[in-house]
């Protein structure tokens, strides 16, 4: 097996359930927040950083590394694993979402999604065997089936035929896999992607299909993507309530604060992000009481840290103060440190949860979390001296 | 006493030297290597970094701290040391350097420096007396004095004017300290700077008004301004001759290694230098077989270390191909891990310097340095697999 998932405990109430993902980098704790290294990097710390707040499981990019450095040059050196310095488990994306977003031209077709480097231009054809052959190169631990997404709102026909190509390409990837390992390679987990945006019939019409093929686990995809959080979430509890539950659930490119919890408790078990790290590195943070924005000069005398609640490095060291002059000054330390935090402060999250559904104290939990979350307490700046 | 200077050996056939300061902030070990956090940030790193490199002094700038976050503001958060985290000792510039290199506007009387801040244009008067009363407001364990600076080549008028106006502005530096003190501030070491350019009589002249103060520490001020190395190293040989030998001796701005080993050998204990981290951050680091150009392609696939030699975290995590590849994707943890090995190397450097000379083998070591640094070994890039 590629990987084994375990469910531990399940909230009484609710949905939300905890579990253990084990891959061959080892155990992943669920729900699960996976830090975004996009090309190899979680961008301004290093693994060890990231080890130290406790993550077990990273996102890499499959679009930026095949273009730079390459997945010849990843392979060369030894894999992602080794190339990065991260010993944990790595998920890769498809590529196609960034295919999709950052390409100057994308044409769309059953083959696959025809795209132009944005880096140099050139010409290339990611179709879902190709998807599947770079994420084997990389060596990742969990690789995603290449599928089409489409933006709300759409079309019903563009829905439509957005599934019919998700589902033909799930099966041409499995296939990819398969070959793969007739060859001795493509020992990777494989998860499929359920589309059908907002509309119920046609995500349960795409699982029907979907959950039929031997997938590792389940992504839900198509979702925060204009529709609206609450059409969003019920979706969400949709699909997490047909999707088997000796899989793991995984809600793409969703890592506020808010959603998350709403999401396990709708049954989701992992989560990727960049919005903590982006927002970090521009000087705002979350923390348990909401939004800080440290870079604010109503900071400069702030001598309390980022998150008085928070033990990550960046808090137990430095005050707001130094962090809004370090990004006054357009110092690196800045966004390092902020970043620092972010990260923390996702795992943490993922493991009070974790810890309250073990409890079976979930629903309490996601009460107390919101009424914090929304209480803006210490945001309002403290002047010194 | 704000300092001490403790001779521990001295290089039979020479003058390099091995010494322990001692300052309100602990030992800092002679041969010593400052690296420079010019905002209050030695650029990209923690402070638990800088220490873990074996640092045990930095160096910051006046200029930069007064303008951004201001004075007020470091001494209401505790000062320096507190407001970054840096428990070692610190050494503030006299602010003088920057006010002239960077301001749009510099003019020159015997009153001090009129400038602009080359952030807001605010125009502004650093004297003698406002450098020092800044440094202690900063919080600084060894304070400089303001100096005047003259650029290579200039007029024999130019370099006897700015001696007289830096012994005129060191006796005032002096007394605006003593008045510190008699409020009960001041507390700070502080050190005279030698001027004279090029002109062995002119340094002579200035050292015997200077040598007479009671300064804590004498730096040798004015070289490596465009002069030329072994020109500017006779003029180190010729001021380290006539300083004390029971006080520091600073030669400002040197950070080279061929020019600290070279310098190490005529007698200088302390250094400080923006090129090692500014190389790094742009992707050439100093090892010990030369400069490595890391963000070349033709590391691309090279699976050792920068250095193979070095035991800092970046050399023992690693490879070349990863950095070639952060570098190449502008990647700030690029900037951070050369960065870190920059500052490691150096520190790696004034210690094996301290420990030649502990032994009595410096000038062997000097030899070998430099025969090994101008090796060029294992610049030539590895191609893998």
């Amino acid at each position: 097996m590629a990987l084994t998932y375990t469910l531990e405990a399940q909230e009484p109430a609710g949905a939300a359930r905890a579990g253990r993902i084990v891959t061959a980098h080892g155990p992943v704790q669920t729900p699960a927040f996976m830090p975004v290294g996009t090309a190899g990097s979680v961008k301004t710390l290093t693994p060890d950083e990231l080890l130290g707040t406790g993550a077990d499981i990273l996102l890499s990019n499959t679009y930026h590394l095949a273009l730079r450095p390459g997945v010849e040059t990843v392979r060369a050196m030894g894999g992602l694993h080794r190339f990065m310095g991260w010993q944990g488990t790595i998920l890769t994306d498809s590529g196609g979402f960034q295919v999709m977003s950052m390409s100057p031209l994308r044409k769309i077709t059953d083959e696959g999604v025809e795209f132009r480097s944005h880096l140099d231009g050139s010409r290339a054809l990611l179709t879902p065997e190709e998807a599947i052959r770079i994420q084997d190169g990389l060596g990742t631990d969990i690789a995603m089936s290449l599928d089409e997404l489409v933006e709300s709102p759409s079309t019903a026909a563009e829905v439509s035929e957005a599934v019919d190509r998700t589902l033909l390409w799930a099966e041409r990837g499995l296939a990819a896999r398969q070959r793969l390992r007739d060859e001795g390679r493509g020992s990777m987990a494989l998860f499929g992607i359920n589309q059908g945006g907002t509309d119920p019939a046609e995500r349960r019409r795409c699982f029907e299909s979907l959950g039929a093929m031997p997938f590792d686990g389940f992504a839900l995809g198509g979702l925060w993507v204009g529709e609206g959080k609450s059409l969003g979430l019920e979706m969400v509890a949709h699909d997490a309530a047909m999707f088997p539950v000796d899989r793991p659930r995984y809600l793409m490119g969703v890592g506020h604060p808010v959603d998350m919890v709403e999401a396990i408790d709708r049954g989701v078990d992992m989560f990727d992000c960049v919005l903590p790290t982006r927002n970090a590195r521009r000087g705002t943070v979350f923390i348990s009481t909401g939004r800080l924005v440290v870079k604010n000069a109503a900071y400069a005398r702030d001598e309390r840290p980022l998150d008085p609640d928070c033990d990550c490095y960046t808090c137990r060291r430095f005050s707001r103060a130094y962090l809004r002059h370090l990004f006054a000054a357009g110092e690196l330390l800045g966004m390092r440190l902020a970043s620092l935090h972010a990260i923390h402060h996702m795992i943490r999250l993922v493991r009070d949860a974790r810890a309250a559904i073990v409890a079976g104290r979930y629903a309490a939990f996601r009460v107390s979390f919101l009424e914090r979350f929304h209480s803006g307490e210490t945001l309002v700046p403290a002047l010194a001296g």
